[in-house]
């Protein structure tokens, strides 16, 4: 490696690489509104987008919203305090196809009806919908997970069939960001399981990305953004995840550690927000750890005050992964171009993963919540900025 | 066990037990402002109250507030977001002596003092300070633990030395509310670590009350409220615990499982807060789950909307302790003693473990966040309104 080469970051020409409409509704009177943070993997020569694929009813009438959750056939109880009427039940397209687990999942859909002018509900986020003491009643759409593939890693091909459905009583509310690490001859899948019950990181396992089992829950709400390392380090498997905590505490990234990938201990904060920078907000891991000769490469989001999500880099210390060696002062992505400046959730870059080849990083993210975009880096010049010492 | 019994619970006589001027403040000039939730257990003969002492410097100017908080020697950063200035640095009493595990502990106590006229901070509860957002910045106290010994059960000597002090970068702002399970030949205690980083589970070790050796932070902010099942279930150890979620869910009690204490997953909602009832703003499992022939008794506090804190029973099944089998309507004990409504903190019972002896079941608790009481009660009659099917 050589450090003289500028770090350089280039957006794809052929931007955004998959916006909605090329994702097929899993009902023809339905819309995709989103289709953006996929995990990504390599898999038989090709580069697989675990895409989070966000939809929901078509609205039809001004005065009220519908929204898709998880329900049991009387589609009860999956939304509670959003003061819903349940307008109708559809069944979860190929559920009996899904792999499923094992898991009594609630076989149906339920569409409820909220009203926009219930002075109780607050309808300014386009994401959910709150009460007025700023709790989350409910999402206002539903997300899975859709595989794309693709030989050259910019032109895509989305998979038939209804892609991985949400199923039990911890996704009623969707799956998403999902992250991707190939261990021990499988490829392990951590994602925000979202419900009522909050949003938890939910575990699945794939072999060939067309079965996958569900492994559990494996961080109690709130967590969210969970990548693991991509190699067991001291005889342990690592995880980075990011709390939330209420009260005490800030939205920081923190490390554990576990001998089985399904139980987690040795908690420790890893590194936290800064305070007046581009990373003030809250900050989560992007993909799994890229292993460089200088350390554990972390591409990670920050968001500020105002909600504008960046991506940027730190490089753990490849044999004790819970010290970081350095830390990129400014972010490597800042939302700019169109794509990332607007759509469903604006100004937002956030990646869930990157794919490494001759020296040369390609980071995939999802750009303003609704489309999937990737920007290449040469790894050099980033490891060489980084390989000074902490300040 | 016969369940035609009345189920009466009784107050012991002596209550409370303990209170603040029976505990020796950690320097003259300091003050113990509560004894309160602690962990029990049996050792030797006696029963143990593994005791939580809260202590701060005796207050002497009417505008500002001393707050005692771990950090290094030149206090830095333990309390970055209080505007505090600091007082004085003093060293951990007997820290050399205090079975240290190996951490890098801090070495000081650093006192802070606030400006309570500053217009950014609010001092309204007793208990911490808070922005004007509302994110706590302080504790007005620090908590440690302290151990008492009874051949009687209400009889209680302190023992003599400073304790268990807390240790360590996750344990800055104190140590609380201890659960002691016995396991495996030593006694597993589970406890609040807090911190600027967040309320985090902290689990220390001993088999002997003496040596206490850390091991680790088990669970990431923010959770609380953890206690172990006092023997393996299917070959797991299991827990409790009690998320408090950010904007989604609500503090509800989990349950987890593990193979070896250290690691957990397989984390499940075990039963939630029941709307518009005294159990309605969070509940947390009291002390370790009491093993009779028909399930695992499991007594946990309750809050309402209004911060006070009962006492209430549910029923777990023996062999899949993450289904309730029953859960009693209304509290088993509410604060209404002198000393459970005024105190430090009113209107708050709040137990941390218990005894078992002959059928009848001694509960000791906090009170009002200050002092140590106990009740009985008769096991069979409790079991018995619990045992009828799940409404």
């Amino acid at each position: 490696m050589t450090t003289g080469q500028k770090l350089e970051i280039r957006r794809y020409s052929g931007n955004p690489l998959l916006v909605p409409r090329d994702v097929e509704p899993s009902f023809p009177d339905w819309e995709v509104i989103g289709v953006f943070n996929a995990g990504v993997a390599e898999y038989q020569g090709e580069i697989i987008l675990l895409l989070r694929v966000a939809e929901r009813p078509r609205q039809s009438e001004q005065g009220s919203l519908l929204v898709p959750v998880l329900a049991g056939e009387d589609g009860g109880n999956a939304c509670p305090a959003a003061r819903a009427e349940l307008r109708e039940i559809r069944r979860i397209p190929g559920r009996a196809a899904n792999g499923d687990g094992g898991n009594s999942a609630p076989p149906a859909i339920a569409v409820m009806q909220l009203d926009r002018n219930d002075p109780a509900l607050d309808f300014r986020d386009p994401r959910v919908v709150r009460d007025r003491s700023g709790k989350t009643v409910c999402l206002t759409s539903i997300s899975r997970f859709h595989i794309a593939r693709s030989r050259d890693g910019v032109n895509f091909t989305l998979d038939p069939g209804p892609g991985v459905w949400p199923e039990g009583a911890y996704e009623s509310w969707g799956i998403e960001d999902p992250r991707v690490t190939p261990l021990d001859g499988r490829y392990w899948i951590t994602y925000s399981a979202v419900s009522d019950k909050g949003v938890a990181v939910g575990m699945m396992s794939t072999a060939d990305f067309a079965e996958f089992r569900r492994e559990g829950v494996v961080l109690a709400p709130t967590n969210k953004d969970v990548v693991l390392f991509p190699e067991k380090i001291g005889g342990s498997y690592y995880m980075l995840h990011r709390p939330v905590p209420d009260g005490i505490g800030r939205p920081d990234i923190w490390i554990a550690r576990s001998p089985d990938l399904a139980h987690w201990g040795d908690h420790r904060l890893l590194m936290g927000v800064r305070e007046g920078r581009w990373d003030e907000g809250r900050i989560g891991a992007g993909g799994p750890p890229i292993k460089t000769e200088a350390g554990w490469l972390v591409l990670y989001h920050g968001a500020d005050r105002r909600d504008r999500y960046c991506m940027g880099a730190a490089l753990l210390d490849l044999h004790r992964p819970h010290e970081v060696i350095a830390r990129l002062d400014e972010p490597l992505l800042v939302p700019e171009a169109d794509y990332e400046t607007s759509g469903f959730f604006s100004g937002v870059v956030f990646s869930c993963g990157a794919v490494v080849k001759d020296g040369e990083v390609i980071m995939y993210y999802g750009a303003s919540d609704d489309t999937m975009a990737c920007a290449v880096f040469d790894l050099a010049p980033l490891i060489g900025r980084m390989s000074r010492p902490r300040p």
